[in-house]
């Protein structure tokens, strides 16, 4: 294992154009790679607008053209890319999901969002996933040479149980591609990311799509990579970014044991764990 | 079950003069109970300085000195009155111990700290509070007419675990007498509250002693109350102070069904549980 790495989170603008969100994030990965980002992370839905009404028409199958030029992405920067989430579509279902490639452009992992976004706060936010994506059945980690790395989708976030699990099997970087809104994001996005980094002592960080006031769903923006202490290291605008943070492992390591609460649980009295890790 | 009522957080300058801080607190009580408070919460450690030089000197056993004046005072202002925590001497071990008490004067519930405070942050913070206290081995709970109420001591706030069962078992009030330092407080203390407010979408009150910059452990103050939309409500500076905060159970209600996370768990995936109620 290596201490310490370059993350890179790319705040997407993404627009109704498919091809031109996917040559725009393939150029931007290409910059984080240039600055030396190790693990590249892309937004939520950064191939097609956010959306219910939007998801059959820029859904498509893995492999497809979106994940064809992630997996070139990643081998030609030589970087680990999560790649963000795009609607998918398999067996007449519609997913929201998370591919990640490797160096060698190999897909090693795919997530589907297990939490459905169906909130209602009146006046405010009203979305339902629901009513046209289906949920994800799997708990989703990968490995790089660095650390290892959970992967949930945007309100996979609210669920702390996820991370827990996560951190609990090893990982020391969580990664939230998410598009928040402008009620929940001002209320929760920074709250539930140091919230999950300052109980797990790891490292998380979310990628947003950059803000489109014209939009039907406005993004929150903000991408975010906060530290075990529970710090901000690194946070985006509104805008079309990308923003660097320096993962050390060995940093984690020390707060792991200044604060030792990883091994201070009382396993005797409570218990949290994965039940199952089907294929979804 | 009514849906709205007052708690109140005394936030006592705690000495070394123990008939003192026992005489101010029950005052600090009745002046609570008369801006209508139904649930009162005194700090960590209220009777004491807090310290592992001073737990053995000011232990008692309960029933003893602090938890009857407690009694005294629950029952006189017609409230139910969390005792903070004391040093506690049982069966030759120590225990920092919270008393519980309802408006008849009588002991519902006695939580002893379950998560010791051994942390050691270099050139910041070193307390080993295992050198001369005892673990409990309970998790804690208590009704009241108004809701159900989770107890935790200071420590035991880092360990999101605690909090979930409580809510899980129905909580929607947690409350944590604790004592954070200049180092913690102003890093983790409102986020730690806040962060479990808004995963389980429950009220959390903390009660701090105020401030003594001439003490061997200097508190942080800034006793809060948080909203199960993750707001503070309610928060003290450094000086001796009472807050309050209406507690609004139709409003967490409403959060709960705007954001419904304690429906959308998937419990099919993952899973928090309490392994055993031992008495400790």
């Amino acid at each position: 294992m290596t201490a310490a790495f370059r993350l890179a989170v790319v705040q997407l603008q993404v627009t109704s154009v498919k091809a031109d969100n996917l040559s725009r994030a393939r150029r931007l990965v290409q910059q984080a790679a240039g600055q030396g980002s190790k693990v590249v992370l892309l937004p939520e839905c950064f191939n097609s607008p956010y959306g219910t009404s939007f998801f059959s028409d820029y859904a498509e199958k893995i492999p497809g053209e979106s994940t064809q030029m992630l997996s070139e992405a990643a081998k030609e920067s030589q970087v680990y890319l999560v790649g963000g989430s795009i609607p998918e579509e398999d067996g007449g279902k519609l997913y929201n999901t998370c591919a990640v490639f490797g160096p060698g452009g190999e897909m090693i992992l795919k997530h589907r969002k297990i939490h459905l976004f169906d909130i209602n706060v009146p006046g405010k936010i009203c979305f339902q996933e629901s009513e046209t994506l289906s949920p994800g059945n799997s708990l989703s980690t990968f490995d790089t040479p660095f650390c290892k790395v959970g992967v949930g989708i945007c309100y996979d976030m609210r669920f702390a149980e996820l991370a827990q699990v996560y951190s609990r099997e090893g990982c020391q970087l969580l990664v939230y591609p998410g598009a928040f809104n402008m009620t929940t994001g001002p209320a929760h996005w920074e709250l539930l990311q140091r919230g999950r980094a300052v109980d797990n002592q790891v490292y998380v960080a979310t990628a947003s799509p950059a803000r489109d006031e014209a939009a039907s769903y406005v993004a929150w923006g903000h991408s975010t990579v906060v530290n075990p202490w529970g710090e901000v290291i690194s946070k985006a605008g509104a805008e079309e970014t990308v923003i660097y943070a320096d993962i050390d492992l060995q940093y984690l390591s020390d707060i792991r044991r200044q604060i030792p609460i990883t091994a201070q649980r009382r396993d005797d009295l409570y218990s949290v764990t994965s039940v199952q890790e089907a294929s979804g």
